[in-house]
């Protein structure tokens, strides 16, 4: 879980920094790691994520940087996102994804730097490839799950950025995944339906 | 006045890039461009500046690229905007500046390219500077009216994003004008308190 901040706090003007190489942010309230170890049944081909693990060790897929703000309306989140190159079984590493908890909020994604997709998803299996490369702006309407994909050899930076009281809500995600899974064929991206859809957890 | 898009719009996912050497937008709803024609009472010193319309001709001083998202609670709002480098009377070219339509909404601006300075500034004259370069980030919090500042050589480009029904409120700033000023003293910029403040139109 991300630690609140109190809803009664007033936000000061502020700046921070990153090196735009590496988004390693200087002064982060959270820094957020997500190994392989507790990703394995993300992978549409789970066995394939457990034999990497076994063979590669634990291995960092994704993390986030981000400043504490208060959840609450009218403010505005911020985060570096860094997905790390790398394949499992044909499928690229990506992260969880997510919804918002508050279903109708929007989230932009700045591609700061690298190569990959956002997966937006909807409930109902609508869905979307946003391409990311430096310069692109992706924006994730309310409704959709999100997910960053890395297509290419180095990390896959964006700065993300969403309503103060969005929210995140992981939880059909990892019981249910995305209904599509994009996976290299021929050196390219390609979608295609997830195998496991809505039953991620065995 | 910014075209505004239907309440009832619902958003299909999209992406959209730009150059990040020059943050012009592939594909804009809106582009806003600010000559000096229409701002030189803008500056503190404001003889200097009809003067330097005389001399140099209309100047472009800022410009917005942005695409349309309904002004609704739940969007996210975002632009790339540039301030050109130049000075008039000792003050950096610079942004009108604005607060929110709805007081309480913050603003985040990721800085791209250049360098300078956002000015944000309460009613009660309360004021910081928050230093913008590449891969900053500045959070003006609610109720601050703000303003980019170019203190370079090269144009000082930012995507700035905001909550979707903040809106813009111009009003105070053309009548009254921010309490401080930032001008060049001896190579650097140094905070003074703004001779017209309170009576910009004369």
């Amino acid at each position: 879980m991300r630690p609140q901040v109190k809803d009664d706090v007033i936000v000061k003007p502020f700046a921070v920094g990153w090196d735009p190489k590496d988004a390693i942010m200087d002064d982060p309230d959270n820094h957020i790691e997500r190994y392989l170890s507790r990703l394995t049944g993300m992978f549409y081909n789970k066995e394939a994520a457990e034999r990497y693990l076994k063979e590669h060790g634990d291995t960092l897929i994704y993390e986030v940087y981000e400043k504490e703000i208060p959840q609450r309306d009218g403010e505005i989140q911020f985060c570096s996102s860094i997905t790390h190159p790398g394949e499992i079984g044909g499928e690229y590493f990506m992260t969880k994804g997510h919804f918002h908890a508050r279903r109708d909020t929007a989230e932009i994604y700045y591609c700061i730097r690298g190569r990959g997709f956002m997966l937006m998803e909807k409930e109902d299996g609508e869905y979307e490839l946003g391409e990311m490369y430096p310069g692109r702006t992706v924006y994730v309407p309310g409704y959709f799950a999100h997910r960053s994909i890395n297509t290419g050899n180095e990390p896959l930076i964006s700065l993300a950025v969403y309503p103060g009281d969005a929210g995140h809500n992981y939880g059909s995600i990892e019981t249910s995944g995305f209904k599509h899974v994009v996976v290299e064929r021929d050196g390219k991206p390609v979608v295609i339906e997830n195998p496991r859809y809505g039953n991620m957890q065995t």
